[in-house]
């Protein structure tokens, strides 16, 4: 553990019990070096993480405050898995979800749908328009198979908010982070390989793993502090595995991020099994906590890390415009790349590439990240009233979706079912697991957030409760 | 054989040798069925089969006529191939090619791109622009995985044309008739499996088998009637193949279209021994003969033809829009395309759907069959001149690439290397082979011709003619 690591645990703590109140002054950041016999810059290292944590937050020229620290309702526990390999399952229900057209008259809270109706977001609308008049055409021909070089540029540029410095000839752009992990996977691991996981995990890796033939290693995860590293690091010494896959900044569907020390350790425990780890990133951009947290990829000093985003969540998932830096593994990426698809869509990339240079992209984040942020709240207001008391949720650090876990026994996929004749959609636990598990979980995207969406959200919690209440009248024992 | 066949089979002959002149009219389609004492619309049959063939014309009100038959270069014969499955190589040398930036600088005769210039197209960039300022914002959001439904819909339409009956709900839109291929191979085929190939063959096919641990195939190709039906059935009495993925109609790079009669054969041959049949129809739209000559999918009564598309080479690559009719493999096909790249970009599929339905997808495609058809006699009649005499040229049926075959010991991977720097790319023959035969051929593009890239052309003529003289200076010995 690094130095300020240990300091931000003592703050935590401190915090925590009660010795620092909410909206309490914290000691300065000379005071606190001093006492603690550190540098000023390990103190603002750990105010960092703290800030992160959302236990604190900066004020401009006054200090560190302790944050007003909302009742959580509790979390979920950690699930248990399968304590080996195994085939993945699920994909009817993965399905159901993804063949859905969008539909106004519908409240689909269950796709990872991010606000597209945001007025910085024109600015984007505009670009594409442009781009479609261009005299030169550049946006009709095929692209080189690498995508186009200002928008790796761009990404390049990004990449440095992520503690990452990248060359633009390290980028790939790819359809979609989909088809960024489905080209990283391809890229480490054979037909038959293992891949360990985050558990519960994105669906998409989950259905890739599947199609490739491979195996899923599901890793008990903690809703709020992530992946268990002990889990992970038996599983890595029983078990041929050739990678990590996961979601560590801003997870999907739990909302936790690793911290910096989690992330190091996960990436000593990669180079100690000499295993890949495939990082994804997607939501990373709209950690509430800014500066956003670093990548693991920002660590690597051996290539074994291909990170893989896009801009799917942060502007508009109908572009399918994402990127893999793929590290030590750039050939064989960019072999599955050109097999998977030749090269990207043109005119998306040529956009969103104009749309950064012109200084829309920081703009555009900070007020989704407000936003999203605003809604996770008032989401877990609703939910918090319209759910049986036994319900847990998760407490995202970033992102737009929240993980509720029933009691035992509350069929999400059922309750999808009984919902959609009502016009409202979720998505079922299930999806998130290799084997079905998850059952009694769902996920909810707080995206957007009105009167109607939260009627819906009550709906939901009633529909859960209708249930609970029937299983009770009818006696049903609970299934595991 | 059919009744058609047979006599369409005759009247090739009698045209052949001499005994109908160029010019001449051929006898009335009721003086020929009384004649052969066969149905008007068998004689019928037996028209369109040789005006697919162009050596017969039909002039509106008056009947049909020999064709100006152009004194044509020999053909390239018949390339022996392994008679073993085999792993795919050459990677290196396509990713050269595809790595390549648009450079208006450059005379790339090497890539696979349409005329995007053609004033006919414009009607798709005003859609494009109106489609990035539609205000229900449809274009940014995820698309259904199977595509937009009005695109779906369109091209449902367009396959009547190809003599298939399809509906919406047998199509699912993919990134690029890449994806669709890439889709194909792996919802037919297990890693270790072997796909039968034409050969010489699009290596972006080649390419996917080698990705996903498959092995190849190659069954010879006769540049004139296609695949050797006879090679084929002998491979799958050997081997256990899963597929046959070949391009019948407007070959690339060989140019042929197999006739109906091969085309109803070889879908024979497929369900005799239980394999699958991948058809890549990309270029098959752009058939000179009018009306298109149909798909193999046509015939499938059993669902075993994947039918794999684009509007890549019709309308313009950069939207990376192509399709595939999975057949009975739908649902594993389904499972492919999510997994590689989740949905499709949505703006570019409304605007083609739109294109379409403005009804400017016919007279587009009558304007480029015609600049191509066009556009190859004239690149012939430069090869000619140009060339040394024993170079050897496809004589295509449709598209927009020439198959040449230059004197054995000819490098054209050298050959290219030496015309980059005057500007000129090619695209060298090893690329269309599993094991880097065919290094003494080469394809050119001719979707655009003017005077500059006639002088390009006879630059590359000019260079193989070097490249010959240097070779017999040196007194090599040929090499195989
Ligand atoms: C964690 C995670 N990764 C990747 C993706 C896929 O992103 P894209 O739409 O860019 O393919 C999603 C979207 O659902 C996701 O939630
Ligand atoms: C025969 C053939 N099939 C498929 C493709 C790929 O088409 P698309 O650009 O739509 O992926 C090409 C393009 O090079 C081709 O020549």
């Amino acid at each position: 553990m690094h130095r300020y690591e240990r300091l931000a645990d003592h703050l935590r703590e401190r915090i925590q019990a009660g010795f620092y109140q909410v909206h309490e002054r914290l000691p300065s950041v000379r005071a606190l070096a001093q006492a603690h016999g550190v540098s000023l810059s390990t103190v603002q290292h750990a105010y960092h993480q703290l800030e992160d944590a959302q236990l604190i937050e900066a004020r401009p020229k006054s200090g560190y405050f302790v944050s007003p620290r909302r009742e959580r309702l509790p979390a979920p526990p950690v699930a248990r898995t399968a304590q080996r390999p195994v085939e993945v399952s699920q994909w009817e229900h993965v399905r159901e979800g993804t063949c859905v057209l969008p539909d106004t008259s519908m409240h689909n809270l269950g796709r990872g749908m991010p606000d597209i109706d945001a007025p910085t977001l024109k600015p984007l609308l505009r670009a594409l328009a442009r781009v479609s008049r261009r005299q030169d055409l550049i946006g009709l021909n095929y692209d080189t198979l690498h995508g186009r070089p200002e928008l790796r540029e761009q990404i390049a540029r990004l990449a440095v908010g992520q503690g990452c410095r990248l060359h633009p000839d390290d980028i790939v752009v790819t359809t979609g982070c989909h088809e960024a992990i489905s080209i990283a996977m391809r890229a480490v691991c054979e037909p038959g390989g293992i891949i360990a996981v985050d558990s519960p995990s994105f669906y998409g890796a989950l259905q890739s793993i599947r199609a490739y033939g491979m195996k899923a290693m599901e890793i008990p995860t903690d809703p709020e502090t992530g992946i268990s590293l002990e889990a992970l690091e038996l599983a890595l010494e029983q078990w041929p595995i050739r990678a990590i896959q996961l979601t560590p900044t801003c997870n999907n569907p739990l909302g936790y991020t690793l911290s910096e020390a989690r992330k190091r350790a996960l990436y000593a425990l990669a180079q100690r099994f000499d295993v890949a780890i495939i990082e994804d990133d997607v939501y990373g951009d709209l950690s509430y906590g800014f500066p956003r947290p670093v990548t693991i990829k920002s660590f690597d000093e051996d290539g074994r890390v291909l990170l893989c985003s896009s801009f799917s969540k942060t502007l508009a998932p109908g572009l399918r415009i994402g990127w893999i830096a793929p590290g030590r593994y750039h050939e064989r990426a960019l072999h599955m790349k050109y097999v998977g698809t030749g090269s990207t869509a043109t005119q998306g990339q040529m956009a969103v590439a104009e749309f950064i240079r012109e200084g829309h992209h920081e703009p555009h984040l900070r007020r989704m990240r407000a936003q999203y942020q605003g809604n996770r709240d008032r989401m877990l207001d609703v939910i918090e009233s319209a759910f049986p008391a036994s319900t847990r949720v998760s407490y995202p650090a970033g992102g737009f979706m929240l993980w509720l876990e029933c009691a035992d026994g509350i069929d999400s996929v059922a309750l999808n079912q009984r919902l959609m004749a009502e016009g409202i959609r979720i998505a079922p636990g299930v999806v998130f697991s290799a084997t079905g598990k998850y059952r009694h979980c769902l996920r909810l995207n707080h995206a957007v957030f009105d009167a109607e969406i939260a009627r819906a959200v009550s709906r939901v919690g009633h529909c859960v409760a209708e249930m609970l209440t029937q299983r009770a009248d009818a006696g049903q024992p609970e299934t595991a």
